[in-house]
């Protein structure tokens, strides 16, 4: 398959698409529904393919976990798409309705940002998940899932594509690349593509945004903070920090360094101990942290991402020297503090620079699906258009629409007329 | 001078303005007007010495009334930053107040982008506007000017810089890069810049863009495009055309193509070649069009972006091929529909994927003052992000802020609590 010939097609179907009405995109999912339940048994049956080549070439239990596409999981899907459907439209959303005379009137409108690359890891109803999310909102996209799950991804991404078409919408709205040298020829795409997500592991995503003229949203690093206050709950600060660290070790949003300020160290890292040691969390810590409750000593330059049951420990003079460590070392993902005193959070959560600022809860809240977005694409750490959890709103971009009467500049630049900037 | 080192120092000070609140940015804007006023002869001193160095080394009279700096000039940017504070303040504005659980309460808050990079052509006028727009919207800034006008600008920004720090506000918001190659350090400076606006010539843009990590928020080309549809006033059709080619023609919102119907074609041709000779402007076109009324013939893939009183005609079959031609050969920048169509006008401006799309009225619209947003830092082609002028609203981003009670997500994973996710 030649990328470049296949996303011009994307591209040409895409303001085709963006001209789609809500109905007629909802109409789609239904029927997208409707297919994958029709089709549940061939959809099975290719999962189970991936999942004896997974058994044959010795795949961890965890990955396989997430290979797994059952019942359960089809069920989940198709209600997933059957929320979007109520949601409301996130195009031809009027923002600014503005007279600039009497005669000239300018609107911005939300429209889809276009063609939109995602590659994802292998699990199957990611897949499912992100082209409804794109179709829902009016965007072309390019799916490359993980290899492991090929087989379930070829029957599901056929299932959806053939009822999106069957109901409506234009044909060439959605791709599928499945090969991994496809990814290298994508990244060259810079005049068909919008916008490129990535999913995995930290190398792989620095890899597509350093190779590539294409923007892209995602995150590389997790390095989420939890910060304890002198002012604090013991009982809370234990339970968020146990839960943040082993809730889920393998994701982006688990907490990996623990802050605490120094004036309670002394009684505060005795019981983090004892409760991480009953977690099975092995601590390490500066040479401050590590005399007073032992474990391996490291440096604050080796504070790394785990995803695995350990944290690093440093103490801080208060809530000034958390902010700057965390702006400094953090990876701009979800940070907390741990703090009764509402002027020590609120100073956090306005310096601290990441997409989520979090007070006395779990790290692990920074999800799509907790916040209510109904699904996510991804999880930004960039502050450049969608920040934190990506869900409809971030796969929307806007134009500006002015409509005249004829009207030229000659006639404000000469001040034969003048602009009365009323917002209606 | 290091700029590495000199930016740190600004992503360091950035949180510490992003905490400030608008009343102490407006107070920093305010005392910036009264200094500048205060500092008149100062400046109009030292642009007399960037006129004298244009005079000698021969630049061109219409680059050097840019370059002037005088009383007109001040009023207009003083009366700018005054208006400035008058707006409101564009941070910490909740976009989204969400209760997740009875005690657990999602915002999302509008924060700014950090530390932003500025280039822009030789013109005192924009180093004042930049600096004031970053300001009121509490971002770092780092600016560089166009070398014709360094004394001018030198002046300026010691002005600026001590009026800011002096009424309250942290030291090292703001840095001024002087020499060309520090343009270049800025581009590897990725972690410490979070946004670049590059101005000035589309080659100047392109290798800003393509030699950095950093986000790049600006346009490269700017073909825009009029198309007149069968249905029209032909009266406004060439009123419109004309000031959209001539009212300023070095500019990127001025047109560069226009695309006439086939049917009306014989009839029309002629009077906008009357229209176009009357006003110096030069037609171009397809063999279709000279044939009719005579000229340079061309290509379409030779239409380019002017800048100069040319213009490239081009034959279309409707509304469809009009669309077409403007997504594959347009930049995505401003682009005009003339019909008495609502039908036509509708599907123009859903599917043309541009920035601006416009009905009966001219592209020279496209500017932050003629939309109201009182500046403009400049105007965006991509789509991520802002889009067409930006002002304030495009230099903030935005955070999550979570606030809890000790909530863990084991809570909600085990079922024993659920989201309710209630809109406040």
């Amino acid at each position: 398959m030649n990328i470049k010939e296949e996303v011009k097609k994307l591209k040409t179907a895409a303001p085709f698409l963006a001209a789609s009405t809500n109905e007629q995109r909802n109409k789609a999912l239904t029927a997208i529904a409707a297919a994958l339940r029709e089709n549940a048994d061939r959809i099975f049956e290719a999962n189970r393919q991936d999942l004896d080549n997974a058994e044959k070439n010795g795949v961890a239990p965890a990955v396989k976990k997430r290979l797994k596409f059952d019942e359960h999981k089809l069920e989940d899907v198709t209600a997933g798409i059957e929320q979007l459907t109520s949601l409301a439209d996130p195009i031809g959303r009027t923002m600014l309705s503005r007279e600039l005379d009497s005669d000239l009137t300018l609107y911005r409108v939300t429209c889809p940002i276009g063609v939109i690359g995602v590659i994802f890891e292998a699990r199957p109803d990611a897949l499912v998940q992100i082209s409804s999310l794109c179709i829902k909102s009016g965007n072309c996209a390019i799916l490359k899932g993980g290899k492991e799950t090929a087989n379930t991804n070829r029957v599901l991404f056929g299932v959806i594509y053939d009822a999106a078409v069957k109901s409506g919408l234009p044909e060439n709205i959605l791709l599928q690349a499945e090969q991994h040298n496809e990814i290298d020829e994508l990244l060259d795409c810079h005049e068909e593509v919008d916008l490129l997500i990535p999913r995995g592991s930290n190398k792989f995503v620095k890899y597509i945004m350093d190779n590539t003229k294409i923007p892209v949203m995602g995150h590389a690093d997790g390095i989420c903070h939890i910060y304890v206050n002198k002012a604090h709950d013991t009982e809370m600060a234990l339970k968020v920090i146990i839960d943040a660290k082993t809730q889920y070790t393998a994701v982006c949003n688990a907490v990996e360094t623990l802050l605490i300020d120094r004036e309670i160290a002394e009684e505060f890292l005795p019981k983090l101990k004892a409760a991480a040691d009953k977690a099975n969390v092995e601590l390490r810590g500066t040479k401050e942290v590590t005399d007073i409750i032992g474990g391996v000593t490291i440096d604050e330059s080796e504070f790394i991402e785990y995803l695995d049951l350990k944290a690093s420990v440093k103490l801080v003079s208060g809530v000034d020297e958390a902010i700057a460590h965390i702006n400094k070392y953090g990876s701009h993902h979800t940070d907390c503090i741990i703090t009764t005193d509402d002027a020590a959070a609120e100073r956090f959560m306005q310096m601290v620079d990441s997409a989520g600022v979090y007070r006395n809860c779990s790290t692990r809240f920074a999800d799509g699906f907790r916040y209510g977005f109904g699904a996510e694409v991804g999880v930004s750490t960039g502050k450049i258009h969608a920040r934190g959890p990506v869900g409809l709103d971030g796969l929307v971009t806007y134009k500006y629409k002015l409509i005249g009467n004829g009207n030229i500049v000659a006639d404000y630049a000469e001040k034969r007329r003048q602009f009365h900037h009323r917002d209606l």
